[in-house]
């Protein structure tokens, strides 16, 4: 493989002919050989949205010789086109504040931008990475940056498949509305409840993950670009941070705005832990679902039974025949995947230190990636799991009527401790509570058999005139 | 001690004879000597309410005898006084969803309800723990309710305390506004930054906090009571749930509201979680507040000694005269210990199973405990330590000057490659930036002089009119 | 309530006159209104061991006066009595370091073995906190030094409670030894087993989780006693480090050793992350084992009911005759915060900076709390759930016979192919697994039912001789 | 592309008719496009010793025809000489227990197989993937034995790293040894310290992160193969496991055995759970040192600058010539999220159910990128920062004689109190410790200079024959 020599501050570094990305970078693939893992796309695409709004606003300022300016855009346009996607190249874990990172980006935009004026990639005396691509610049507002506006661009296909969830969730609701069968609390028996109402819970839960992801938006709206270094502003005309907010409102469509405090906005981790946060809170819900999901399709013969999951492979090596309900664990799976992710934001969160957060780079990594996985898995959860699911309508009816919790239903009539004793009369016996209940006399059948009506169950209010009431 | 014997559906069991609860907590205490701890008196509170609120409703509805419902409530607001505190005493790690816990509070109502019309504790023929103290209740929604309750009643005095430490982070701003000094990025040499910035942007970071709080409390208003045993309020009338919310409005102050998916409420954790989420937001800020003062006032003398922290105790046991950042190190203490209780909250939120979370009484403890260590914490860390920072000013001065950072600065006139070899040859001889720019002619010293003038460095722009931008 | 001054090098502060402690703890707890908590006994009791052991090693030294010297041993002997356990005073949320738990000690030993040779309290010109109590010591090494006697004075008992569990389940292990189930992998139908392998393979879980603990023994067992402020030793006689373990070894009746590095053992905090990691391990497995039996138990008409818990109380305030989990619900509970607390220790445990860690006593609460929570659970899981279990043997063979899982032992003879088309029909049509095969002519009856006796079911091996094998 | 059809026991599905894979795989690729990610080559190669040592096994035993066999153990080593490398495809994110991944392996070998007999891909009825390649095993037994072996298999790398790093860090402490600096606790001002004391308790402290990681391999070499699908072992012939362990022991090196309790071995994930604390406990102490070297390294003219870090990039975008401790920022971030993947270990581990733990493939995932990210940082931070590390012994001379802490050497001839006043002053007034003391006549001067000696300061003793003691 052929090379050329570039220069950075530090000296030569031998890159290969072909790379856009110079010296610097060059360093890093050679500092940090560690995960073996690129950026993710979302980031880089955040990263050149910057740097292409950057140029522009000097060159609005005056700061900028429209020539080079000119030259960076375009490059920054084929770059945001897909082209020279291949030259991201930094491992996710590498210099402190993500310089790196900033610093590819820089130097792919500053060679591109010399060859499209016709120079020599490396000829930095014309358009220069750091003088040019990241005029008014710093890692430390651009990465933060950076990351508010690639969790912005990966939410909102994270909230559509959401819906998509919730409305899946919610036709079963319907779906399954008619269906009795009886809650469970405690894994024990309790009184009755619908499949439909099961499901429809889990669709508003679904809706209030989705309304907590939406609220972490305002806060990742607010940015700290135009803090430069350290939250002064240094080296950044005040023309130039408006510019900036209005040409990014612009190319991202996000109605972004300037942060109030850029010092609080480079150092501070919160929005990016509150979207973690709200990531969890999604992850933990979607894990509960998934492991009820289970629970309720265990069997078929020897589990609940209640549901049938869709199959989707074969489920075992060596048990033919078996179906597993590998969606919902490859869910469960995902969703430990982003507490662990969480974690790690955490962590990184808390190690800033003073003017700077240098873990940056760490959170862009988990929180993309812990988008990613949420998106896909949700996408494939509806898909190929809950709208495929079918209720198993006679083991539930059967449950329904075997349920100890139905006792429940007569205490306020015959008293707590009463209906106490047919339930270990029912328990030791075998005996069903209607039977117990007659045997003993302790209600007419005809009021028994009212007070037991199944439509009257599933429903706020008591089954029955109160005229038994004790009080 | 000499006692009594009550009974519950699974037999006789021995209670003291002073004592106002019964059976079932006397049960509890025999088979949950865990931890030795009480709840907290916000939970026992909201429990409270809730008993006296659900016995006005029920004689709204006419299902509770007037006679019985007012010895009930005036059983319960003799508790809210805090008589009979010492009765409510079944351990955080007990029977899951906190069955012993609302018994435990059933049993108190009911046998001083009793005593308060004229009867024997334990007669419950007349009044029932369960059928008139818990009528149309169940721990199921009981005790999600009463977590709600006790975290919003918990919420104002935190909210508070936060409050009075930014105001006192804001104080130190406007104090040390004129304190120029070096600013740190990676614990490096940064451009210059004022110290009144710096804890500008503390205050900031803690009203976001306070503001993460704040957005927790609409969720925690939607109060699932009247779901009963599995969401779907059998036993509990549609007119109860309504007087239910209404009386718990008027006698809370909260404005909370009925929810309107009693199964989702009843077993869906998030509102903990995302409060737990906002707990630890602010612990991790705390902390990195924490660590920053502690590393500015380091030393005396081997270590940055930019500020000085308020004396509050000796700080050796061996090493005299020797002050350490005590309220500081407590503060990180809090913060660890507060993600510590988040995990437990994560782990069990994850932890439902169908209609229920059985974990919940591992949340009340968690949550409660989390957030009364912030509020005294931070009660203490504002009064002890922030409000009597003092700065050195004369060494903020010294960094100010000695700092290698200053070169940026001249990176706009003589370009960055230029400005990195003045950096090097600064660190190789020890001399100053000014001296070696001057030396190797790369600006004019009046200029040189305009670009360096202090009060340019700490805000946005560039210290000088371009005419050397090579740009 | 009356009151005295004491002195220490801050100035004057007032004491209760019946207090023994001093100046330094009156300010913690002036300081220190955290979480409202005392000090561990196990870690007070670490605490004064130390003490008095360092008081035999100096006066052996010859550096402590005996007068003093004995008086402090005597003072020692009747705090580790029992006597002045009120004087224990400062929050487990305090000075880094633990300097005020340390201070807390020095003073009421100072204080007592004062009126011990018939001084007063506070006459500290003769018997000084620092210069005799704590002479030759620091906090900074008699608090790792105090949180390794106090883990291991801990650990005993704990392993005892452990070895129980595992010896009731090993029990268990025996007496369901003959009942044969279905095996359920991904909660579905799987190849059958029986009951007391289940219990047999939690036994040995449990095994190894005691081994996990006893495995951080020996790192306890390492002191860094005598390393006093940094780890240098200064102050601290060679002599008096070979005696401090000699005396300590003979107080504890631990096998102690000096550390080989005492900068190490000062600032790593590794054995006692190590411990909370094995306490982690334990309340992993735990959790597990709690979270199988609530679901083996789950019905008793809705749930698996292959087994029966103890009922330890009535489950349900509305649902009468229910009996829930409880044990078991408490235990996953006590996990979680296992958990937790290994999520602060783990946080505290990177904290440490340059030469000391000052986050110890939240070390020292976390692990002291986990293990007391550990050891009070298992005690109460083994006696009130585990040992009290009874299996449902008609219920297990229903399992057993109708589950799917059996065609696995078929597919040896018949091929994977042919036995998932069998298990396919099995639930299509709800036919026996034994008619179809016999149906579709897959193998002769003789065999079949040879390759289907219970017997070849539960051990390695092929339950027929291979003759069909198409290898 | 070309594609062939292939069969599944659910029917068919296309694949390239490139590929190795089968149907199987395809479906997996289709129902798993979640994180994009293939499983770590060490995964790979495990599975692949499995299946060769169980076709090795089975022919031994007699079970299978040694054509088949042959040609599955030719097709196993093809593979394992990294021939059909990018044939190993499925998405960590899986079915659960790994259902796919074995499968996958199945398919490819059964295929190669087949093709290596001279038929066609896919005619399976010859050599089949479950019925031959997967004779004797299941998903259940197969997955955490390949876990096991897989990381068996990096830890041995990782421990030579960790020793490297100790062994550089051991020659810094020799490097060091001379250098007298001030001790810091709580980042005040303590006793001297040799900069090589602390490089050599580093290098101890990672000699136990060491001595951690090694204390699992037993655990791991217990294999739990031939438990097949519950543990029972069903299907497998004893004299079947027997064969495996050695084949096992032989084709890896390992000193493998068979697990006492093949349930046990198959449901519990604790030795997983163990090596991920351990791991974490790397990532704790590691992150420390990090931390440490990234302080003493700051400034270099507004820190403390008492070592200098290699410089191996320019350290910011906008700052020239500012250096920044890159090796060690990176460090952090790997430990940070070798603690987020451990916190997803956990998570899968407590999720067990029953006979299986199904989160398998995240434990897989989690600890192959962990060991790998420790592996490559820990090479990295020991190559291009440890070894280049260079002391400012003038700086560290410096603060050895400004330090307060050295008050605390003259504590045992004038007493704590007394001292704590020469430091007060000293505070007060800037004059130097020895200048007050003179002044107040606290010390002969002789005695002074003896006792200050730094050559007595930096090990245990007394600095001076302790005449003054007032004891």
């Amino acid at each position: 493989m052929s090379s050329r020599i570039e220069k950075d501050t530090l000296g030569e570094m031998e890159v290969p002919s072909d790379a856009y990305y110079g010296a610097q970078t060059a360093r890093a693939l050679q500092n940090f050989p560690i995960s073996g893992m690129k950026p993710h796309p979302a980031f880089v695409w955040a990263t050149l949205i910057i740097k292409k709004c950057s140029a522009k606003s000097n060159m609005s300022t005056g700061r900028l010789a429209d020539g080079i300016g000119n030259a960076i855009v375009a490059a920054a346009d084929e770059a945001l086109s897909g082209r020279m996607a291949d030259q991201f190249v930094v491992d996710p874990f590498q210099a402190g504040a993500g310089t790196s990172h900033n610093m590819n980006v820089n130097e792919v935009l500053a060679n591109r931008a010399l060859e499209l004026v016709g120079k020599q990639r490396g000829d930095f005396s014309l358009i220069h990475p750091n003088d040019h691509v990241n005029m008014a610049q710093s890692t430390n507002d651009v990465i933060p940056t950076a990351i508010r506006l690639a969790a912005l661009e990966m939410l909102d296909p994270l909230l559509e498949t959401l819906e998509g969830l919730e409305l899946a969730l919610a036709d079963k609701a319907k779906e399954f509305d008619h269906i009795l069968k009886s809650g469970r609390t405690h894994l024990q028996d309790a009184v009755p409840i619908r499949l439909g109402q099961e499901f429809g819970a889990y669709a508003v839960a679904v809706r209030k993950n989705r309304e907590g992801l939406e609220a972490c938006i305002p806060a990742l709206l607010e940015l700290g670009i135009g803090g430069t270094a350290v939250g002064t502003g240094l080296n950044a005309q005040p023309e130039f941070i408006q510019r900036m907010i209005q040409e990014l409102a612009i190319a991202t469509g996000f109605p972004v705005v300037a942060s109030s405090d850029l010092f609080e906005a480079m150092q501070n981790m919160d929005p990016f832990l509150a979207l973690s946060s709200s990531l969890r809170r999604t992850a933990v819900n979607l894990g509960r679902i998934a492991n009820d999901l289970r629970l309720l399709s265990s069997g078929p013969r020897t589990g609940l039974d209640e549901i049938r999951l869709p199959a989707v492979q074969p489920g075992s090596s060596i048990m033919p025949g078996k179906i597993n309900p590998s969606m919902a664990e490859m869910t469960n799976m995902v969703c430990f995947q982003v507490m662990g992710c969480d974690q790690a934001v955490m962590l990184a969160s808390q190690a800033g230190q003073l003017e700077l957060n240098v873990m940056m780079p760490l959170i862009a990594y988990n929180l993309t990636f812990s988008m990613e996985l949420l998106k896909n898995c949700v996408q494939k959860f509806t898909a190929s799991c809950i709208i495929g699911i079918s209720a198993n309508q006679e083991r539930c009816r059967r449950y329904l009527e075997d349920s100890l919790g139905l006792v429940t239903v007569l205490a306020p009539f015959i008293g707590y401790n009463a209906a106490a004793e047919v339930a270990k009369e029912s328990i030791a016996t075998g005996r069903s509570i209607r039977e117990i209940v007659l045997s003993r006399e302790l209600m007419p059948e005809a009021e028994l058999e009212e007070a037991m009506r199944p439509e009257h169950l599933t429903a706020p209010g008591l089954p029955l005139d109160e005229k038994h009431n004790q009080a």
